[in-house]
């Protein structure tokens, strides 16, 4: 999940520049920084991509409308192949909109993150922005154009918030892997990593039992004088552990690579999020080339401890030109690093926990307190407002035709759809099932990945919502 | 329309204390003055009225919502009798919520409209505040209860939109007389003025020609020296007229008068928004009051003036204690004339045009630049933001269960439902009819106004989403 892991994400972004395939004119729209009230006058430029080689003017053909995730929006334009592949078809416009405060879009430029500007940084203010580009679009059309959302992941949770809380606006949304549901009270803690877990597991069930085993054993290294020694000089670290609480550190840079591994695992060669380590040409085999190194289960702690670090060196340093893991060189202070964090202290405070017991990582609870406390040393946020927004509540949504639109298709190769008549336990499941298939949203809905099945539903989803939009024309004066 | 005739509204509230009748405890809730951005950590309490008597805790009985209008949330508590009446049956409690900005809910005390404070009072800021009081109002109850939203003319606006946005939150909303289409592009510009005009011409067509009449005459009479003097004489004014162009404030508060007149058609004794006039027993009778004055459409000039002069005195000094006409006591200022000042400049600019031919108003077209001006005057906002809220587009919205559950149903009698199979021009329809009847909003859903069909219609439909509700619980973790 880019959610968890947005620290290696932007790491990877920041290193591993792809190489660009799709095309599009870059344009900006002048936003208001506040929708909600009238206590500021102050504007900025929305950055968006349009790609119209394949619309239709005039003739009520689609606006495809990709809602921008935490980065530069360039990244999920790139790797949003569905849409591409659908614009002929459809005449459809596309149209790939930067959310504020990431990539070029910084509402007070370099001073975008200071304290008294960042506040305007919500996804609440986002979609507003996403209104008014789409109102700006659609006018000037002798027939006017529906428009469908696309997202994935967080940018996934836009498209279904988008259609949830402005229907006028769009007609329908297709939301990848986009947990709406973790949040406080939705799900269990414990479901991400689990579930993460599980694809280790079915890797090599060795590998995730080694790597539970790992983290006792770092503990004990740290402890003492030569362990630390012994661990600075065969994991080559960069920034070398002085004291035995530097090992925290590095046990995070750990669980970020795993839960990463995790969500990046396409199966067809990508240079979404990360290139850093080998394109894969199967669904399982990135586990595969990780956990060659950890298929005894009960290596001793030394040995263990070297095989984890080949394992790694996979993913940091594949090319094998890094001379040290530098495992700060993940927590650069980027603005889509920083973006994320702000949001997660706010709005998308997404409960995550551990038990080393049916998962892989170390006990850890979930400690909001800490966490809040965290939030207000970073942000000088006072607690009142560390707090899930009460107006994004997924779970408790009633299950109107907006949510049937806004699901997480790729749910183990199923496409399971939220609709009127599923229970929400039922929407539960195909969340916790969808978070193990982040596999496919890297290129968000890229055709590459759909079963020709997949394909269809997607296409006849939008087919009929055109129609019925064009069935009931607003009515103008 | 309370939201075209705030200044003749607010002034009856201030002259005319009714009766109470129905009781509630005062509480208060703390509020955040930004839900939707993280820039300000300003709270302020928000007032709200409990009657928890018929409320069975903890069975997942319901909570009856009002959401509160332009003004002290105490009169609507007094005039929304259906609530009560409904209560029993339905174990509901009783909330009457105050919108921010009115009544005792000032955030900002009595700097509230300083222009450095008001910026926060805007629909969506005060709808996020039902949906916070909400939330604590559910909390600790065994079994969760559904809430359903009740509002009447811009309270019944944000009844709609409360379901439209948060249908999380809020199962259902009875909404009447709402006129959640009277935006630029969604009706015409004449069509509250041409309803209004109807109600006159079907208690006496003499009575709606002499009043279209009389703007002619009274420009002639002010015109000249003789003819003010004439009329500060025999109108009685307070504040005489000096040069020719004081007669425009007179003429705006003869509109307003008749507009209010039209609103405040109730079919049984009432002092909701104005006892100043007698009670009136049939759905007619105020009119005919006021138009046996008129009952001749061929009165000269200075027998027509004196006549409607007879006229208008029923309505502002029945009792006979008025020394004068003051038409400038309408305009205090006070907060709640002040409020819908500013929200009719920002969130709620409502085009209004009159062409004299189908209504019997002086001839006005709707100019938004001018409008503009006056409140850039008032207000100082930046024209940018003087335009409807992207976000609040009624006729765009697409007819989903929220609409149909948010109408006016009061429609000449009838229930007209929007859903989903109603073409746009048949809700524009609902709405124009419904302007004529706002005529039972004083006491909104008051039993006595409601057939029995209707009765039984509404409670139905409060027993049905009631039912849904605990058929699909939410489920916890």
């Amino acid at each position: 999940m880019m959610m968890i892991s947005s620290v290696l994400v932007i790491m990877c972004i920041a290193l591993c520049a792809g190489a660009e395939q799709y095309t599009y004119h870059t344009k900006y729209l002048d936003m208001p920084v506040d929708h909600f009230s009238f206590a500021t006058n102050h504007t900025f430029k929305l950055r968006y991509l349009v790609n119209d080689t394949f619309f239709q003017e005039h003739t009520g053909s689609p606006i495809f409308f990709y809602t921008g995730n935490e980065g530069d929006i360039e990244m999920f334009a790139q790797n949003t192949g569905f849409m591409f592949d659908a614009a002929p078809e459809f005449g459809a416009l596309l149209v790939f909109a930067e959310h504020r405060y990431y990539g070029k879009t910084l509402p007070f430029g370099n001073k975008s993150y200071d304290l008294n500007n960042v506040g305007y940084l919500t996804s609440q203010q986002a979609l507003a922005d996403f209104v008014v580009l789409i109102r700006h679009l659609q006018q000037n059309q002798d027939r006017p154009s529906p428009v469908i959302a696309f997202g994935g992941s967080y940018g996934g949770m836009l498209s279904a918030y988008l259609r949830m809380k402005y229907p006028n606006v769009v007609i329908g949304a297709i939301a990848a892997s986009a947990p709406i549901f973790q949040f406080t009270g939705l799900i269990p803690c414990e479901a991400f990593n689990r579930i993460a877990t599980s694809d280790y597991r079915s890797a090599s069930p060795a590998c995730a039992s080694s790597i539970r085993k790992s983290w006792a054993h770092l503990n004990n290294m740290s402890s003492t004088d030569a362990g630390r020694k012994w661990l600075n000089e065969n994991w080559k670290l960069c920034k070398p552990l002085n004291k035995s609480s530097d090992i925290n550190e590095l046990k995070d840079w750990l669980q970020n690579v795993y839960t990463s591994l995790a969500m990046i695992d396409y199966p067809y060669p990508t240079n979404f999020l990360c290139q850093c380590m080998p394109p894969t040409r199967s669904q399982n085999i990135k586990y595969e080339v990780m956990c060659q190194q950890l298929y005894n289960s009960s290596m001793t702690d030394k040995v263990l401890l070297k095989s984890l670090f080949k394992a790694v060196n996979v993913y940091f340093n594949y090319t094998g030109s890094a001379n040290c893991l530098d495992i700060e060189s993940s927590a650069t202070q980027n603005l889509g690093d920083l973006g994320w964090s702000y949001q997660s202290c706010t709005e998308m405070v997404m409960p995550m926990c551990t038990d080393g017991v049916n998962d892989m990582f170390e006990p850890s609870v979930w400690d909001f307190a800490k966490f809040s406390e965290e939030c207000y040393d970073t942000w000088k946020l006072s607690q009142i407002l560390i707090a899930p927004s009460s107006c994004m509540e997924g779970r408790t949504y009633p299950l109107l035709p907006t949510l049937s639109s806004a699901m997480d298709f790729w749910t183990r190769g199923q496409v399971v759809e939220f609709c009127p008549v599923s229970p929400p336990p039922h929407m539960q499941l195909s969340y916790q099932k969808g978070l193990t298939t982040w596999t496919c949203v890297g290129r968000i809905l890229t055709t590459q990945c759909l079963s020709k099945r997949q394909d269809f539903f997607h296409k006849n989803r939008i087919r009929a919502w055109i129609r019925n939009f064009h069935l009931l024309p607003p009515t103008t004066n």
